[in-house]
């Protein structure tokens, strides 16, 4: 034994389990009267949320609701969204927050394999609330599911939709004892979150996040986004989407103000963003089109700079340097649920400042290094497990490692075991290293165009399409080819009143590309895309195969 | 056994130890390029400073240190003295860096309680170091302690002076394999270094502080300060002192720059703000001082803000209004060894803005709020642990709860469980808690003035004694009174070139507080300081209480 093992322990005073329901608590010791959440006309200060947290809580508790339970919400960004953050996991409960756009068929099964026994969900989805809950398979009335109706008075017609539960969050709000006495949980590595994959392979996964992870990512986010105390964060990122990327955490431990948002569109985002002088926003590259495409009456002039982060794509340099000149301020980060949202983040060096726009658009829309307090992060081969050289070319699969990985898939070891294999969080994300040791994504495996025996990144043609002054958005995949392979196919949204075709498309690029890497199809269509403006290339990978050879 | 309990272990994919090596490997890996450390001519990148830690770790573990071994280090702050504090934690060892201004006898004392089994000591501190290794009383000869001398090119008569040890410190970097594996500590509840107390209170304690503690504060001095990736931070602030409040570990989380000074005076500290264009500095009240009294020959012009923390005695208010005018942007921190150096900062509110200076200043001078990853800080009557009113007025021990709280002291079990009694760690510091959840400091207790059964706060006078235009410092101390048990008897240093007496400043004080709060006695004097600027009261406080009776 050495001398450091000797009456050296971990006690009340010394030892605390990370959990970001400690940013709560000191959001409400510290700054009782400073703003939490902004919706319309509700406003709350710090010392409400806590107590209408606590509140909650207590309700939940009374009603059986504890460790380990699964407590489901339907509801877009408003404040009761942000409250569940806190409440769920206050009486030792896992928060499962469900995509807006699912069907009923999808969070039927959501509700049933994550083990909900308590469904919160908002009077705009009510109708799907309640076909939903119709399918699911109950063995014992004992199982049956509380139902609780949020009722937003900032919903214009929420008179008009039918309550699908017994009670509202309102008068369970009343149930509760605001003297309630929760707790931090005992381990740090208790489940505090259940999020579903988004589907876009087609096989949701129930990921479960814990305290600590939580909050090391709730920190990240601010350190590694040199977030100010008080910012004002603008909620244009759905919180169901890998809870908020923790942002909600992150909010209550600078004390800042969320601005809640229930029609996200560009006339609401320019009025929230000069009525409330909003410092930081997150969103998809949809939220960034939706801001620059704002028609003249929709938009509203900014006098201050607002820093938006942006994920789920590798923006376009044409809508970054657009989105700039606005007088935003980009930071492009990558992440995937399985590792709380954002993991990854193209942290900007000083000496790019002086690069030409398009340089500095190239540099930015690259997914960068590794958060903060992620511990690990690279590109390897995924046979091997060895880093790929950093030389820009050699590709390999994008792997995580540290303390923002999830726990693992609830119930599905073999998906569990197979996503660590080796000791690395395999994301599926195929990428490779600059020789500046930034992380560039070229695709997910199956998004990989092989031509003639040559890898071709889907990503690189999108890149150019969307310099096309008449292309506003674009995604490729691969067509069967009978002499190829496969050939790539565009799929390709004009912008209104542009004119253009196919065979012009087709030029523009042999123009600026190798040859063999350009379209062979262009096809003009709206393209279909996730609640959380993902473009669904599943969808356009099936349509492009259904095409045949050319 | 509930749903999250099944097949959510942890592995190496989701779960690292927190230690702050991860910041260094980080830095490492993604900025090789970026300069780690500037001093003078000696410049070093991130790859060199993990290829020079990783060498002297490589070194220290073939000569058979490791898990729980203490290694000692007399040095400024220099490259190496950085560099320590990754190296030596990287072999399982653990570093003591020791107060420069201590002496023989003192540190001696320090080597032996320690258990220190390597000293590294700079060439300017030769002479102490072979006097204090004359003191210590060995059992065998295998208890000798392996000496290594740093030889700094900066040091400018660095041949004049004499090894202590038999190799130095480049030579032993040379041993070292830069390909050596080192790894992450299993627990991270191992100790990584050992900070002895100040000695203000004359009886020195060995803070132990862990590798997740030493992670933590180094994120929050990030959050808190809201510092940016590549911050260029100036060492004015010792590295001895509390591992320089954990930012040779924050500033590997940012790839932010360290520039060393041997030797900090007032010319050092602007030509280093120029030429590096430094964004941040730390340091005691006495760096302030030094910047504020730079003569027009030492100052050269800011051409950008420089944001400064400070700490150790409330900053005076005449001396924060001067500083910001130079164009220093000035966060008032508070903590103790016992904490990690900063655990309680300031946080500036934005409504504080419009306020007039004297105001801002006012409300600058107070402690602040607990660090977002500090858990718990209230101020509680020491009798019952029960929380005091926050109204400004009822004092109590302010007192600390969390993970940036030390694991203990040293082979000192009784005063570890004094310090830890009933979950709370006892700072010894009294305090009062302002109606706006603000901590405000009013003074040890042993500072604590009692005059005619009233409580009289020297702080408070100290504070009215700094706006007075001839006095540069102040402090004061209780007298022995036979009337009125205890007088306020203020030690006062005056500006060159000012002119005043007992009286006038009496006078000064009787218009502006309470009379019986105002000195009976001024001693015009140099106020004896701690090498980190404290002022040293245990030594006033002898002095008054010497004087006897007035």
């Amino acid at each position: 034994m050495n001398r450091y093992e000797a009456h050296l322990d971990k006690n009340q005073a010394n030892y605390t389990p990370l959990s970001p329901l400690s940013f709560l608590q000191r959001a409400a010791d510290v700054y009782p009267d400073l703003p939490s959440i902004i919706h319309g006309a509700r406003r709350y200060t710090w010392a409400e949320t806590l107590n209408r947290c606590t509140r909650l809580a207590s309700a939940l508790a009374s009603r059986g609701v504890g460790m380990g339970d699964t407590v489901s919400v339907i509801a877009p960004n408003i404040p009761e969204m942000f409250e569940v953050h806190y409440a769920i996991p206050m009486c030792d409960a896992v928060l499962n927050t469900i995509n807006t756009r699912l069907d009923a068929k999808t969070i039927a099964h959501i509700l049933q394999h994550g083990g909900c026994r308590v469904l919160i969900v908002d009077r705009e989805f009510s109708e799907v609330a309640v076909n939903a809950l119709a399918l699911i398979e109950r063995a014992s009335d004992e199982d049956e599911i509380l139902v609780i109706d949020i009722e937003d008075s900032e919903m214009s017609n929420v008179l008009s939709t039918k309550p699908v539960g017994s009670v509202s969050y309102e008068d369970l709000l009343a149930e509760g004892d605001s003297q309630f006495k929760w707790s931090l949980p005992v381990d740090e590595w208790q489940a505090i979150s259940l999020n579903y994959t988004s589907g876009t392979t087609g096989n949701p996964k129930g990921v479960v996040y814990h305290h600590r992870g939580a909050y090391l990512n709730a920190v990240s986010n601010i350190s590694g986004w040199t977030m100010p105390h008080e910012s004002v964060y603008l909620w244009t990122l759905p919180m169901f989407h890998c809870n908020g990327w923790c942002f909600p955490w992150s909010l209550a431990a600078i004390a800042g103000t969320s601005i809640c948002l229930r029609d996200i569109c560009a006339a609401n985002i320019y009025k929230a963003l000069a009525e409330h002088r909003v410092t930081h926003l997150c969103g998809a590259p949809i939220i960034m089109s939706m801001i620059c495409n704002a028609t003249k009456a929709e938009q509203q002039p900014l006098e201050h700079t607002v820093h938006m982060m942006t994920a789920a794509a590798p923006p376009p340099a044409a809508v970054l340097e657009k989105i700039e000149s606005i007088g935003f301020n980009v930071t492009h980060v990558y992440g995937l649920t399985e590792t709380y949202g954002p993991a990854v983040i193209c942290a900007w060096r000083k000496e790019w400042d002086i690069l030409p726009a398009a340089e500095r658009a190239r540099l930015k829309a690259r997914q960068g290094v590794r958060y903060q307090l992620l511990e690990g992060l690279d590109v390897l081969d995924p046979e091997t497990l060895k880093p790929v050289p950093r030389d820009g070319e050699t590709i390999g699969e994008i792997m995580f490692r540290g303390n923002i990985v999830m726990r693992g898939y609830l119930q599905n070891p073999e998906a569990t075991d197979a996503a660590f294999n080796g000791g690395w969080f395999h994301s599926g994300d195929l990428g490779v290293i600059d020789n500046d040791n930034y992380l560039r994504i070229l695709d997910r495996s199956k998004d990989i165009i092989i031509s003639g025996g040559e890898n071709i990144s889907s990503i690189e043609i999108e890149d150019l399409l969307y310099t096309h002054p008449d292309i506003a958005e674009a995604a490729v995949a691969a067509r069967p080819d009978d002499k190829w392979g496969e050939t790539p196919c565009a799929f390709v949204g004009l912008r209104s009143g542009a004119e253009t075709d196919e065979q012009a498309i087709i030029a523009y690029c042999r123009e600026r590309m190798a040859h063999f890497k350009c379209p062979k199809t262009v096809i003009f269509t709206d393209l279909p895309k996730t609640s959380t403006g993902k473009i669904q290339k599943f969808k356009l990978r099936e349509q492009a195969k259904a095409l045949g050879s050319l």
